[in-house]
């Protein structure tokens, strides 16, 4: 750990807590209450990812209860401090959403939004000495979703016991917390990529991992505390790069093209879009946007026409929803470095 | 027919054609075009229900080469009028939505919506003499749903030769045209029950003749042109009350209620839902709010310390989509009345 403090939340009081296996989370009721009466609020949205939702009933009776406000629940879907909910607070006219189970990305906060992290209360030491029995080295980057945020601090303990070096990224861009992982930012992975020999990504299943090697181009071990074990992630990496490879020659043999734009608040990139829409047109696609909430293979696959969908929302999409698609699907990150390559190679980038 | 003339749209000129062959419609683009241009659109949303997205790739394609404006498809669901893009429209800064294959709901039009009706071009001949060997009578009550709206005057022709007497429901309430069924607006078949013997129901599927028989007591049967039959609807309705009758029984038992408010914009009643949940407090329930754009199974399944869901939204969604739920629906309207006879035996109504 080299002696730095981890930027890190505070422990939470007057926890809701799970009651199910597989919610172990604990909310902090008490500072949603502060907030709404500090700031006078009348009517809030109340906001959970689906993990969560099971607590949702007792969430908003409690706040009602101690509060008076009106409040409401929503039930589409949440998938990260990217998905506000902006949209219902405004028909709602409510002052307030209360976002559970994500950290604020600094800034897309518009001054309306409690974010109510929620800390997972199971254990790490397991998995974590599983995953150290994986890999060879000893200079590690420990990183974790926000879930898993306040580990950090324990998981660095357990590790240098066991002599290894500990180095944990700092926060910036999307991130709020140091070594804090998002399916978009990889960031606090990067920045310590020369120091380490493996990563340790502390989260539920291998997604995050899967992202921090593929970034890195370094070893990480997905450590899932639900699952109690230790994942390598090496044959995930290389398959996705191959498919990732081939759906970029994909592109080359579309002729009508999806440009695909979400519509959700920190994750609408209309410039982006129109751009890539040029690009293609100048190389001879036949182009179209299309703007959605849910952007998935049940709201897009009736698009027959449409030989291929070029991504500008949340990176998961292509990459963990892939399967949804009946039609290739690229983020567009990768589709513009490849025509940008493809037209420097021709001479006209 | 008594002579009287059905208020009906007129032929379309240059459509696109549904290319596949479930999709069989016609969709009048140069209407959309001089629209746009009379207006002096800058950025167009367009908004398709499932069953025309295979067209919407053309449809933007033409749009846009024939105004030059800047289009959006939206590929979120649209389950009718009532389901308007809105929210796509204000975040994409479009100052206009075509909003294609529902007829318009008169009171809902805010003036930046143009609706772009589709004409089903498949025929009715067959399931229409099919269906008159169903069920005795010589009235018939004639209705169709806004795809087929234009076959009600061939289709009068047809039973009037065969000998009947036909009876078209006037225009009213959200109805645009005369003898048009909506999943929650059966007022062309209840202001003619009384004249009539039975309905024949044009529309795909047997959903609107459920709710048309339900609503007025009398046989009615579903006439699909899609499929080319016809199809009596008595089982199902008499399953359909077997189950409404259960769950309002459910809902004397559960604890934890769940009101179901949408957020789209033409089926939101926020007031009704806060009425309902007096009403369920004044009962010992405990009650939340619950506010969404898809109130499907999907979404609210997760929230598993709830009993029992009421629903303020599409009655659609308690009727037709109940088997997605884990948990029992009823709709406000029955949870209301059930509550309201339940006090009046009370001596408390």
């Amino acid at each position: 750990m080299k002696e730095q403090s981890i930027k890190q939340p505070p422990p939470l009081e007057n926890p809701i807590n799970g009651r199910t296996s597989l919610q172990m989370y604990d909310l902090n009721v008490d500072e949603a209450v502060e907030e709404i009466r500090a700031r006078g609020a009348r009517r809030v949205v109340i906001q959970l990812p689906d993990g969560l939702k099971p607590l949702g009933f007792e969430l908003c009776r409690e706040i009602e209860a101690k509060t008076g406000v009106e409040v409401y629940l929503t039930s589409d879907p949440c998938y990260g401090a990217c998905d506000l909910a902006w949209e219902a607070m405004n028909l709602l006219q409510a002052e307030l959403t209360v976002h559970c189970g994500h950290a604020e990305i600094p800034h897309l906060n518009d001054g309306r939004t409690i974010y109510l992290e929620a800390r997972s209360n199971v254990s790490i030491e397991k998995p974590l000495k599983e995953a150290l029995k994986m890999v060879e080295g000893v200079r590690v980057g420990l990183l974790a979703t926000v879930q898993h945020i306040h580990l950090l601090e324990r998981a660095s303990r357990i590790l240098r016991k066991l002599g290894k070096e500990v180095y944990v990224g700092r926060a910036g861009g999307k991130l709020r917390y140091d070594g804090q992982v998002l399916g978009c930012d990889f960031t606090a992975a990067t920045s310590i990529s020369e120091k380490v020999d493996f990563y340790l990504v502390i989260a539920g299943g291998v997604f995050h991992a899967v992202g921090v090697e593929a970034s890195t181009g370094k070893p990480a071990i997905a450590v899932d505390p639900y699952l109690g074990r230790a994942v390598k992630v090496s044959d995930r990496v290389e398959k996705l790069m191959k498919i990732r490879m081939a759906t970029r020659g994909r592109m080359l043999e579309a002729k009508r093209i999806g440009v695909l734009v979400s519509l959700k608040p920190g994750q609408m990139r209309v410039g982006f879009a129109r751009k890539i829409k040029s690009m293609l047109e100048r190389e001879g696609k036949e182009c179209v946007l299309i703007a959605g909430r849910e952007l998935t293979g049940l709201n897009l696959n009736s698009f027959s026409e449409i030989d291929l969908f070029i991504n500008t929302a949340c990176p998961r999409i292509a990459w963990d929803d892939r399967e949804g698609f009946m039609k290739p699907i690229l983020n567009a990150e990768e589709a513009v470095s490849f025509l940008e390559s493809k037209q420097k190679r021709l001479g006209i980038g």
